[in-house]
C-alpha cells in the first residue's frame, strides 16, 4: 500500500484513539446519586427494549436483503451491504449508549457550573461525532481495497441506507409519538410540567431523544459519509484514472484529522456562552481541512491543472458548510427576524402563528437552494475546464461537485460532536427536573440545551446540503452505470424530451410528499395511543398524579416502541419498491428521472419542514423567555412547537435518507431495470 | 374556409346565444327590495373600485409588455400578447358582473324554495361557463386563421397568463384578507355572526367572493384554454401536418355544443338534492363530447390510424375529468374518511386537527399524481404507436397528451357552469343574512353554497390536472423550438447529464416554494391590517356594535384593495424574471430545467394546497352539522378553516398560473436565452 491509502487508516485510528479516550474520561467520572442512576438505568433499558424489538425485524430482512442480492446480483455487494448494514447498526448504538453516560453524569456535574456541565455534554458528543465517520470511512476505503470495482460494492449503501432510514424512522416516530403523547395529557390536560415524574410518559420521552436524536443521527451521518464516498467512488471509476479513488479518501482524512485537532481545543474553563468555543472550534476545523486538502492532493495525486480544479472543488464543499449554517441559523435562531415575525404572530392566534411558521419555513429554502446551485455551478465549471486532453469533461465536472459533497461531508467529525452534545444536555435537564434538583442545576442544563436546539437545526441543513450533492452525483453515476449494463441492449435517452423521464420525474417528485404524509400520520397514530395510556393510568390510579404511586413507565415505552416499528414499514417499502418496480416496468431512463424528481421535491421539501419546525420551537422559546409562560400567547406557540415536531424531527431528517435510499437502490438493481413497457 | 374551420365559429357563437339568452332571463327577473339592492351596488362598487385600480396598474404593463414583445420578438405575438391580455380581463369582469346580478336576484328567490334559487345560481354560473371558453375558442381560432405560424402568436398565451395571474392572485390576497380580517375581529374577537351588516369587513368579504371566486376563476379557465390550444397548435406546427391544427378546434368546438346541451337540460322543478343534476348533466355533456369527437375527427381528419389513436387520446383526457373529480372529491367531501378523520381530529386540539389536515392533503397527491401519469403513458404511447411511417413517433406522442389535455378542457363549459354557481350561492346567503331574511332563506342559500364548496374543490383538482398536461406539452414545444432557434449556435443537450439541465431542476423546483410563501405572506400582511381597520372602526364608535350606526365599508374594501396590488408584484415578478435571467445566463437547456422542475413542484404544492384546505373547510362543515356549533371543537374546527383559506383560495389556484405563465414567457423569449455562461 502507498502512503496515501494508508492515510484514512491513520486518520481513523486516531479518531477511534481519542473517542476512545474521552469514553474512559467519561466513564470515570461519578455517576450521580442512585435516584440519578435509576432515571438513567430506566432510560437505558427503555432504549435498550427499542434497539432489541428493531433489531429484530431489522436483521432477518438485512440477511434476507444481503442473500438476494448476493446470490442474484453480485456477492460482492451482498458482502458489501451487510457491512453498511452492521455499521450503520453500530453506528445508532454507539450513539445511543455514548448519551445515556454522558446525560447522567452531565446531570450529576450540573452543581459545578456551566463549564464542567458543557465539557461533560460536548465530549459526549464529541465521542459519537469522531468514531462514526471513522467507522465509515475505514469502512468503505477496506471495502474498496478489497473489491477496487466499486459497482460491485455500491451494496455498502443500500446496506448504510435503509438501517439508517429503519433507526431515523423507527426513532423518528417513536421520540415524537412519546414527546406529543407527554405534552398533549401531561403539559395541556393534566398541567403538570415538563419531565415531571408523574407522568408515564416521560421516561418514554428521555428514551425517545436518544433513539431518535442521538441513534438517529448518528446512523444518518454515518450514511451519509458512505454515500458520498460511495459516488465519488463511482464518478472516479466512470473517469477511468484508477487513482482518482485517492481523492474521496485523501478529503476524508484531511476532514477527520482536522475534526480531531477541533475537538481536542474545546476546553471546559471560563466559559460563558458556549456557542463561542464551538464556533471557534469548527473554524479551525475547517481552516485544517482546507490546508490539508491542498497538501494531500498536491503531494499525493499531484500538481496538475486538473488536482488544482479538483481542489477548488473542495474548497467550496467546505465554504459551503458555513454558508448553510448562517442561512439556517437566520431562518431558525431566535435572535433573527423570522423566528420573531412568528413569535410575535402568535398573538393573533393559533392561525396566523401556523400560517407565519409555513411562510417563514417555505421562504427558506429560496436561499438556501440558490447557495447549492451556485456551489454546484462553480465547483462543476471549474473542474469540468481542468478535464485533460481527451478526457470527458462532463465526468471531470461531476467529480468535482462529487468532491465538494465530500468536502462537505469530511467535517462531519467537528459538525456532528457540535451537534450530538444537544440530545446529552436535553437529557440530562430530563434527570436533574425528574429527581428535583433545583432550578439553578436546570438553568444550567438548560442553557447548554438551547444552544443544542440550534446546533440541531443547523446540522440538519448541512445534511440535507449534502444529502443533496451525494445524491445528485450517484444520479449521475446510475446514469452512465445503465448506459453501460444496457449497452447495444436498450436505447437509453436522458433527455427530458423522453416520457420515460417525464413519468420518472412526476412519481419520484411525489415519493417525499407520499413519505411525509405517513410519517406524520405514523406520528400521530403513535401519539393518539401514548395519550389513551396516559390517560389510562391517571384514571385508573388516583395516586400517580398525587405522587404518591409510580406510574408504569415501561409500558409507555413498550406502546411507543410497537407504534413506531408498525409505522415504519410503510415509507420504507415506498423507497425500496418503487424505483423497482418503475424500472421493470419503464426502464433505467424512468428511475433516472424518478432519482431526479425525488431530489427536487426532496430536498426542498426536507429543508421546509425542518426549517419551520425549528422555527416554531424557537419561537415557543422567545415567548418564554419574555416571560410569557403560561399566557394565552404561550399557549399558541406551544401549539407551533408540537405541530413542528414530526416536522423537523420525524419527516424532513427522514427524507435525507429516502433520497440518498433511491440511490442506492437503483444502482445496485440497474441490471433489472428491463423496460417490459416501451413508451 | 372548410366546414371544420368554421365549426368552432359555430360553436362559440352558439356559446354566446345561449349565454346571451340567460343573461336576458337573469335580469328580468325581480332584484328584490331596496334593502337588498343597497347591498348588491355596495358589493358591484367594491368590485369595481377594485377592478379599476387594478386595471389602472395592469393596463399600463400589458401595454409596456405588448410593444416590447411586437418591437424587439414579433410583431404578431405583440398583438397575440394584447388579444390575449384584453380577454383575459374581459373574462374576469363579465364573471363578476354575471355574479354579483345574479347573487341577490337568487336572494331574493330565496323565498320561493330551492329549486328556483338553484335555477338563478346555476344559470348565473352557466353565463360565465358558456361564454368565457368560447371567447377562448375563438380568440384563438380567429388569430391562428390570420398567422397560421402558431410560434408567431404565442404571446397570446403569457397575455391570457399573466392578467389571470394579476386577477387570480390581487383576487386571491383580497378576498382572504377581508374574510380573515372579518373572520379574526368579528366571529373570534366581537363573536357577532358571518356576514353580520355591524362588521365593517363584510362588505369588503362579499366583494372579496366576487373578485376572487368569480373573477379569478372565470380568467383563469379563459388562460387555461388559450395555453392548451397554443400547446397543441405548437406541437401540430412541428409535426408539420397542416390539416393537424384542426384537432384541437375540433375538440373544442364538440366540447363547447355538448356543454350548451349540459347546460339546457338543467332544469328548476322537483330538485331536493343539488349535486344530482349537475352529476347527471356532466355525464350527459361527457358522453357527447366523447361521440362528437369521434364525428368530427373522424370526418373532418380522415379515418386513418393515426385519426384513431389520437381520437383515443381524447377520450382519456375526457375520462380523466370524472376520475380525477372521483380522487379529489374523496379527500375533501365531509362524506368520505379524510375530512370525517380531520374532524374527529380537533377533539385532539389545534395541533392535532392542523397535522391531520396537511397529512391528509399531503396523501391525495398520491392518486393524483398515478392517474395523472397513468394517463399521460396511454395517451402518449396510443398516439406515438399511431405515428405513420416516416413521422416522428416522439412528436406524436406529445400531440397526443396535449389532445388529451385539450379534451379535458374542452369541458370547461360545463366544469366551469358546475363551479361557477357557488360563489353566486355564497354572495347570496351573504345578502340573506344582512338583510335579515330568517332562517328558511338561509337554509335555501346554505344548502346550495354547500354544493359548491365541493363542486369548487373538485374545479381545483380539474384545473391543475389539465395545467400540468398544457404545460408537460408546452415544455416539448419549448425544448424543439429552442433546438430549432439555436440550431448550429448552441448544442443544446436536455439530458439529465447536463448540469444546466439540473440546475434548472433545482430552480424552477423552488420557484412553486418561494411564490407560495410570498402569496401566504402577502394574506396575512393585508389581514393584519384589516384587523386594524376594523377594531379601529369598533373602538372609534359604539354605535356599530350595537347597531346604530353604519360601520364604513367602503374604508375596509379600499384597503383590501390597496393591500392587495402591493401584494400582487412580488410572485409575478418571480414568474415573469426567473425563466428569463437563467435563460441568459444558462441557456434554453437550464430554462427546461426550470419549466419542468416548477411543473413537478408545482403540481404536487398546488394539489395539496387545495385538497387540505377544501377537507379543513368541510371538516369544519362536518362539525357544524354535527349541531357542535360554538363547542370547543368548533373552535378549533374553525381556526383549521382559516388556515385552510389562503391555502386553497390564493397560493393552491396561483400555482396553476404560474407553471402555465412560466411556460409561454420561456417559449416567446427563446431567442434571447443566449446562455452567457457556459456550464
Amino acid at each position: 500500500m502507498e502512503i496515501a491509502e494508508i492515510l484514512p487508516f491513520i486518520a481513523g485510528i486516531a479518531s477511534f484513539l481519542v473517542a476512545g479516550g474521552l469514553v474512559a474520561w467519561i466513564v470515570k467520572q461519578p455517576a450521580g446519586t442512585k435516584e440519578m442512576m435509576d432515571i438513567s438505568n430506566a432510560v437505558k433499558e427503555g432504549a435498550s427494549a427499542f434497539l432489541k424489538r428493531e433489531m429484530k425485524i431489522i436483521i432477518p430482512v438485512a440477511i434476507a436483503l444481503s442473500l438476494i442480492i448476493g446470490i442474484f446480483l453480485t456477492p460482492s455487494n451482498g458482502i458489501a451491504f451487510a457491512v453498511g448494514a452492521a455499521l450503520s447498526a453500530v453506528a445508532g448504538i454507539i450513539s445511543l449508549k455514548i448519551t445515556v453516560k454522558a446525560a447522567v453524569r452531565a446531570a450529576n456535574l450540573s452543581g459545578s457550573g456551566l463549564g464542567q456541565t458543557f465539557a461533560m455534554a460536548f465530549r459526549g458528543g464529541a465521542t459519537v461525532g469522531l468514531a462514526v465517520p471513522a467507522m465509515a470511512l475505514l469502512a468503505i476505503t477496506g471495502l474498496y481495497l478489497i473489491y477496487p470495482d466499486p459497482i460491485t460494492i455500491a451494496g455498502v449503501g443500500i446496506g448504510a441506507s435503509l438501517i439508517a432510514l429503519f433507526i431515523r424512522i423507527g426513532g423518528g416516530i417513536f421520540t415524537k409519538a412519546a414527546d406529543m403523547g407527554a405534552d398533549l395529557v401531561g403539559k395541556v390536560e393534566a398541567n403538570i410540567p415538563e419531565d415531571d415524574p408523574r407522568n408515564p410518559a416521560t421516561i418514554a420521552d428521555n428514551v425517545g431523544d436518544n433513539v431518535g436524536d442521538a441513534a438517529g443521527m448518528g446512523s444518518d451521518v454515518y450514511e451519509s459519509y458512505i454515500v458520498t464516498i460511495l459516488a465519488a467512488l463511482l464518478i472516479a471509476a466512470l473517469i477511468g484514472a484508477p487513482n482518482f479513488f485517492l481523492y474521496p479518501i485523501l478529503i476524508g482524512s484531511s476532514g477527520m484529522i482536522a475534526s480531531i485537532i477541533g475537538v481536542v481545543i474545546v476546553g471546559s474553563k471560563n466559559i460563558t456562552d458556549v456557542m463561542k468555543p464551538l464556533n471557534r472550534s469548527f473554524y479551525v476545523s475547517a481552516a485544517i481541512a482546507i490546508g490539508l486538502n491542498y497538501v494531500f492532493i498536491t503531494q499525493f495525486i499531484g500538481d496538475s491543472a486538473a488536482s488544482y480544479a479538483l481542489f477548488g472543488s473542495t474548497v467550496i464543499g467546505v465554504i459551503l458548510v458555513p454558508v448553510i449554517q448562517k442561512i439556517t441559523d437566520y431562518y431558525t435562531s431566535y435572535k433573527q427576524k423570522p423566528v420573531i415575525e412568528i413569535a410575535d404572530s402568535a398573538k393573533w392566534g393559533y392561525a396566523s402563528l401556523t400560517l407565519m411558521g409555513i411562510i417563514k419555513g417555505m421562504q427558506s429554502t429560496g436561499p438556501f437552494m440558490i447557495a447549492l446551485v451556485v456551489a454546484i455551478i462553480v465547483s462543476y465549471s471549474i473542474a469540468s475546464a481542468a478535464a485533460p486532453e481527451g478526457a470527458d469533461p462532463v465526468l471531470y465536472g461531476i467529480f468535482g461537485t462529487a468532491l465538494t459533497a465530500m468536502a462537505m461531508l469530511s467535517l462531519a467529525g467537528i459538525v456532528l460532536s457540535i451537534d450530538a452534545f444537544g440530545p446529552i444536555a436535553d437529557n440530562a435537564g430530563g434527570i436533574v427536573e425528574m429527581t428535583g434538583m433545583g432550578e439553578e442545576n436546570r438553568k444550567v442544563t438548560d442553557e447548554i440545551d438551547a444552544v443544542g436546539n440550534t446546533t440541531k437545526a443547523v446540522t440538519k441543513g448541512f445534511a440535507i446540503a449534502s444529502a443533496a450533492l451525494a445524491a445528485l452525483a450517484m444520479i449521475q453515476a446510475f446514469q452512465f452505470e445503465a448506459a453501460h449494463v444496457f449497452e447495444g441492449v436498450l436505447d437509453l435517452d436522458y433527455s427530458l424530451t423522453n416520457p420515460a423521464i417525464i413519468v420518472g420525474l412526476l412519481i419520484g417528485g411525489l415519493i417525499p410528499f407520499i413519505i411525509t404524509g405517513q410519517l406524520i400520520n405514523g406520528v400521530s397514530r403513535a401519539a393518539g395511543k401514548m395519550v389513551d395510556e396516559v390517560r389510562r393510568q391517571f384514571k385508573a390510579d388516583d395516586g400517580i398524579l398525587a405522587g404518591t404511586s409510580k406510574p408504569d413507565y415501561a409500558k409507555c415505552v413498550d406502546i411507543a416502541t410497537v407504534a413506531s416499528i408498525k409505522e415504519l414499514w410503510k415509507p420504507a417499502l415506498v423507497a425500496i419498491i418503487s424505483p423497482i418496480i418503475l424500472g421493470i416496468l419503464l426502464g433505467p431512463t424512468a428511475v433516472a428521472g424518478l432519482l431526479m424528481g425525488s431530489v427536487v421535491t426532496g430536498i426542498l421539501l426536507a429543508y421546509h419542514l425542518a426549517n419551520t419546525g425549528g422555527a416554531w420551537d424557537n419561537a415557543k422559546k422567545l415567548v418564554e423567555m419574555k416571560g410569557e409562560k403560561g399566557s394565552e400567547v404561550h399557549k399558541v406557540a406551544v401549539v407551533g412547537d408540537i405541530i413542528g415536531d414530526p416536522y423537523k424531527d420525524t419527516a424532513g431528517p427522514a427524507l435525507n435518507t429516502v433520497i440518498k435510499l433511491l440511490n442506492t437502490i437503483a444502482i445496485v438493481f440497474v441490471s433489472a431495470f428491463v423496460a417490459i413497457i416501451a413508451i
